[in-house]
C-alpha cells in the first residue's frame, strides 16, 4: 500500500505539542518516537525515510490487546457493518440483548473450563481499570452489606442480654471486665455502661477503612483506586491520599498472608447469654474487602503465579472470608490457551476482570464478573457508565468470542503453540548468553526475558540506561531500528522485555527477535553500548 | 429500512440474563426496557408487535453524547474508512501527531472562547469518568508537589533560626511560647525543643488528606474518587471508604464558600527571623485539592449556574490557591452554543474536562485539559491508558469538531436555535399548567422540565410512583409507549425530564414533545394515574 493513498497517514502535524510533549520527549531519547501510519495482523507500518512503509514486527501487541492482530478482516468486517446498520450505540437504560448474549456466551466458556455450572454476573465497563475499579466498588459494597449484617446482629445480641440483666435471668460476670481491661462499674447502671463501652470499642473498628490484598508486582490499572493496588510506587505513591489503601503481599511467600492477616484482622466484641452468664466474645470484622491476583503479572515483569501458591491464596481468603477478584486483564481472553490463564492453575475466582482483547483491537469494552454467590444485585442500581454495554462493543466482543471458539478452539491451540514455538528461541537465546539474559518466564504468548543487571557494565551507555531507567526502553529502541521490531519493558520491570503478539506470529517473525535478540545479548556482553542503535527521533 | 435485514437485529435471546437482570426489571416497571435496534439522526428505532420498526424521537440523547445525532453519516464514514484503512489503533508509546492535532485543535477553539493565549495541555482518557480522575489524579500530583516545596521551605527557615539562635544573633522570644500555648523550655536545649513541637505539629497537618469541593447536586462519574465528587448519596455513601472526600458547596450561596474554608483550612507554623527575634508565623497549607464545577448541572436536574455565583468561586479559588475543575463532559461539545458552557458565564478553569459528544457517538474518547501555569510535566511519566489516545478516537474526535467548526459555526448556532424553540414549548407548557410544572431549566440544547412534588396526589398510582423513585421513570415509559418519545429524569433529581436531543431536532419533533407534555401534565392535574401508560415490558 503506497502510504500516501492511507487515510491514517498523517500531514506533518506542526502545531505545538499539548499532548503529551514530554512523554514524547523521553520515548525520542530512546529511538521510539516513531510514528505508525498503518496496522495489520501482526504488524505495525512506519513510514522510511524514503517514504516508503517499514513493517514493524510487534511483540507488544497493544500491551495484549490484538491477541487476534490488528484490525483482524472479520472483526474490521463486523465493525464496518454495525456502523452502516446503523446500530443504536447509545440506548442507555433499555434492554440490551447482545450485552446478555455476550455474559452468557462468556458464562459458558468459564463455566468450561471452571467446571461449575454457578452463574457469573456481568457488570460491562470500558476499560480494563475502569472493570477493576467496578469489582472494588462491587466489594466495598458486598463488604459494606455484610458489616451493616453484623453490627444488626451485635446490636440484637445487645438488646438480648440488656433483657436478661433486666429481668436477672443472667448476670454479667467480672471476667467481662477483665477481659475489656476496666474497671466493672458501679451496681445499677452496669449493664447500660458496659453497652455504652461496647459500643463505643467497635464503632471504632467498624469506621476502620478497608484494606485490599494485591500481591508484590501487581499491576491492576491507573485510576484513582485501582493505581492504589497497583504496587509500583512511582505509579502509586503520589496519589496515595486518594485512596483505600493495599497491603502488598510478597510472590510465593504463603507464610506473609498470615502475618499479614494477624497484623491487619480487625474484631468487635458481642454479648452472648448463657447459662445465666452474660459474656463477651470476639467477632471478626470484615476488613478485607478484597484481594487482587493476576495469575500471570504482566507489568510486574511476566511472573506466573504458581498453582501452589493460587492455592494458599484461595484457603487463606476462604478461611477469612476475602473475595478474590482476579485480573485476567492482560492474562485472559485466550492469550495462554483458555480464556481464563487462573483455570489452568485451578485458582477460582469470586470475581474476574476482562477487558484488551475482549475489544478485538477495534472497540472499548471491559467487563466485570461476579460469581452469583458474591453478586449483589443493588449494584446495578448505584452504578452505570454513559459508554458501556453499548451495541457496537458487544457486537465487536461476541465476534472475538466467536473466533477464539471456532474450530473447536484452535485459536487457543495456536496461542499455546506460537508460544512455544517463541519460547523455545527465548530459551535458547538464555542458553546461548546466560550471562546477559537472566531469566525466560510467562507462558503461551505472554512471555518476558529478563536481563541481568548491567548498572556495572563498563560501557558508559549501557550504565547510564541501567541506572537512569531507561535500560530496556534503550534495547527496544535498537530493536525497533536494527531489526524492525517493536516490543517494551513491561511498566514496572524495567529489565524484563515483553513478548505479547499475536497469534499470527510466523516462524519468521520468530526468527528474525531471534536474530534481533542476539545481537542485543553480544552488545551487552561485549559491554559494547556504542553498538546501539536507538538514533534519538525528535 | 426493513428490520429483518439489519445486522443490529437481535436473535430473540433465550438464555439466562446475566447482565443486570435486576435493572431490566426495575426498567420494565416503567415501561422502559424496550429494545431498540438502529440509531439514526435524532431517532432511536425500536420493533413492533407487527414486526416493522417504531421510530422514537430521542430525547435522551445518549445523555449528552450525540449532540451531532446518532451514527451521523460523516461520522460514520470517517469510522468506515479509518477501519478500511487498518488505522493503528494499539500503538501505545509511539508518536500519536492525530492526538497533538487535536489537543491543538481544543485549544484553538477554547482560545477563541476564553480571549487567551495560554496553552492547555491534553491528557486523553476513554470516558468521562476517567478524565475526572484522570484531573483528580493531576491536582493531587500538583498539590503534593506544592506541598513538598512547602516542607523544603519549612526546613530552610528552621534551619535558619537554629543558626541565628545558635550564634546568638536571634533570640526565641516567649511571645512564641504562648502562641503555641506550651510552657518555655529550660534554657539550653530551647530551641531544639521548640523545633521538634513544631516538626510535630506540622506533620499532623501535613497529613491531613486532600479535600475536594464539589457542588451539591453535582455529578463526576462513578469510579471510585470520581463517585465522591458526585453528591447524590445513593451512588456515593456506599463507597465513601473508598477515596478521598469532598465538602458540597450548596448552589448559588457565596457566602457557604467562606464557611467551608473557615471549617477546613489547615495552616503550619513557620519560623522566622527578624530583628534579632525568632518568631511563629502561619503558613496556609494546601488542603484543597480542586474545586469540582459542571457550569449546567446534569444530572443534578439541569441547574445553570450563574454569572454571579461563577465570579465568586473563582475568586474564592484564586484567592485559597485551589484549581478550578470545569466539568464539561454533559454541557460542553457546543451543546449550548459553545464548545464550553463555563465560556458564555465568564467561567475560567485551571482543569477542563469533556467526553460524550467528543466521540461522535461512535468512539469512546475523553480528554483532560490543563493550562500552562498549572500543568505538571511528570504526569505524563506516572500516568496513561492502554485504550487512550488512540488513533481510532483521535480521528472521529477531529471530525465532530470539524462539522461543530464548520461553517462559521454554524452548528453551534443551530443548537442555540433548536435549544430556543425547544425551550419555548417547554415554557408554554409550563405556563398553561403551572399547577403541574414547576420550572424549566438549561441552555441550549440541555434542557429540564421540574413537575411538582406528586407525593401527595390523589392518584395512588401517581402517588406510590412519587414516593417510591419512579416518578420520572414512570412519565417516561408514558411518552414512549403512548407518544413515541425517549426521555428520561436526571439521575439525581427524579422529579426533572431531561431534554438532550441532537441538533437535527425538528419543529415536528418539537411538536410530538409538545403533544406528549400536555398528555402528561393533563394527566398529573386531574390525578388520573390510571391513564398513565407505562406497560410493564417483561
Amino acid at each position: 500500500m503506497d502510504h500516501t493513498d492511507s487515510v491514517s497517514t498523517e500531514p506533518e502535524f506542526t502545531g505545538p505539542e499539548l499532548a503529551e510533549p514530554y512523554l514524547r520527549q523521553v520515548l525520542g531519547t530512546a529511538g521510539l518516537a516513531v510514528e505508525y501510519v498503518r496496522a495489520e495482523n501482526n504488524t505495525l507500518f512506519r513510514i522510511g525515510e524514503d517514504g516508503a512503509e517499514i513493517p514493524v514486527v510487534d511483540f507488544a501487541g497493544g500491551y495484549g490487546s490484538v491477541l487476534l492482530g490488528h484490525n483482524h478482516p472479520a472483526i474490521v468486517d463486523r465493525a464496518r457493518e454495525l456502523l452502516a446498520a446503523g446500530t443504536p450505540v447509545h440506548a442507555q437504560f433499555s434492554r440490551h440483548p447482545y450485552a446478555n448474549r455476550l455474559a452468557s456466551e462468556l458464562n459458558r466458556i468459564i463455566h468450561r473450563e471452571l467446571r461449575t455450572e454457578e452463574p457469573h454476573f456481568a457488570i460491562f465497563a470500558n476499560t480494563g481499570a475502569e472493570a477493576v475499579e467496578a469489582a472494588v466498588k462491587h466489594a466495598e459494597l458486598d463488604r459494606g452489606i455484610r458489616l451493616a449484617a453484623l453490627q444488626e446482629e451485635l446490636a440484637v445480641h445487645r438488646e438480648r442480654a440488656r433483657e436478661a440483666v433486666a429481668s436477672r435471668t443472667a448476670a454479667v460476670t467480672p471476667d467481662v471486665y477483665a477481659r475489656l481491661g476496666t474497671d466493672a462499674p458501679a451496681p445499677g447502671d452496669g449493664f447500660d455502661a458496659l453497652a455504652a463501652e461496647l459500643t463505643r470499642r467497635n464503632a471504632e473498628q467498624l469506621a476502620h477503612p478497608p484494606l485490599f490484598l494485591s500481591l508484590e508486582g501487581g499491576f491492576h490499572g491507573k485510576l484513582a483506586a485501582s493505581v492504589q493496588l497497583t504496587h509500583n510506587e512511582a505509579y502509586r505513591v503520589p496519589f496515595k491520599s486518594l485512596a483505600a489503601q493495599a497491603r502488598f503481599v510478597p510472590r510465593e511467600r504463603p507464610e506473609a498472608l498470615k502475618e499479614i492477616y494477624a497484623q491487619e484482622r480487625r474484631a468487635v466484641w458481642d454479648l452472648t447469654v448463657s447459662d445465666g452468664r452474660v459474656e463477651i466474645t470476639e467477632l471478626e470484622f470484615p476488613v478485607f474487602c478484597g484481594f487482587l491476583v493476576e495469575p500471570i503479572q504482566g507489568e510486574g515483569g511476566i511472573h506466573v503465579l504458581s498453582a501452589e501458591f493460587a492455592g494458599e491464596i484461595q484457603r487463606f481468603c476462604e478461611e477469612i472470608d476475602c473475595p478474590v477478584i482476579i485480573d485476567e486483564i492482560q492474562s485472559g481472553m485466550g492469550r495462554t490457551g483458555t480464556l481464563l490463564a487462573s483455570s489452568q492453575i485451578g485458582l477460582r475466582g469470586d470475581y474476574y476482570t476482562l477487558a484488551k482483547t475482549l475489544g478485538g483491537g477495534i472497540a472499548k469494552t471491559s467487563v466485570m464478573l461476579v460469581r452469583e454467590a458474591r453478586y449483589r444485585k443493588e449494584f446495578e442500581i448505584v452504578h452505570s457508565s454513559t459508554f458501556a454495554k453499548d451495541s457496537f462493543s458487544c457486537h465487536i466482543a461476541l465476534k472475538v468470542l466467536e473466533l477464539l471458539e471456532a474450530d473447536g478452539g484452535s485459536a487457543y491451540r495456536r496461542a499455546s503453540e506460537r508460544g512455544e514455538a517463541l519460547r523455545a528461541v527465548l530459551d535458547s537465546v538464555r542458553a546461548d548468553f546466560p550471562e546477559v539474559v537472566k531469566d525466560v518466564r510467562g507462558k503461551g504468548l505472554m512471555l518476558g526475558l529478563e536481563f541481568h543487571d548491567h548498572s556495572g557494565s563498563s560501557s558508559t551507555i549501557l550504565r547510564e540506561a541501567a541506572t537512569g531507567g531507561l535500560f530496556g526502553y534503550v534495547l527496544a529502541g535498537h530493536l525497533l531500528h536494527r531489526h524492525d521490531i517493536r516490543t517494551f519493558p513491561t511498566a514496572s520491570a524495567l529489565s524484563t522485555l515483553r513478548f505479547e503478539p499475536s497469534l499470527h506470529l510466523s516462524d519468521k517473525e520468530i526468527s528474525q527477535l531471534d536474530l534481533g535478540l542476539r545481537d542485543i545479548c553480544g552488545i551487552l556482553r561485549d559491554h559494547a553500548g556504542e553498538r546501539l542503535m536507538g538514533a534519538p527521533v525528535h
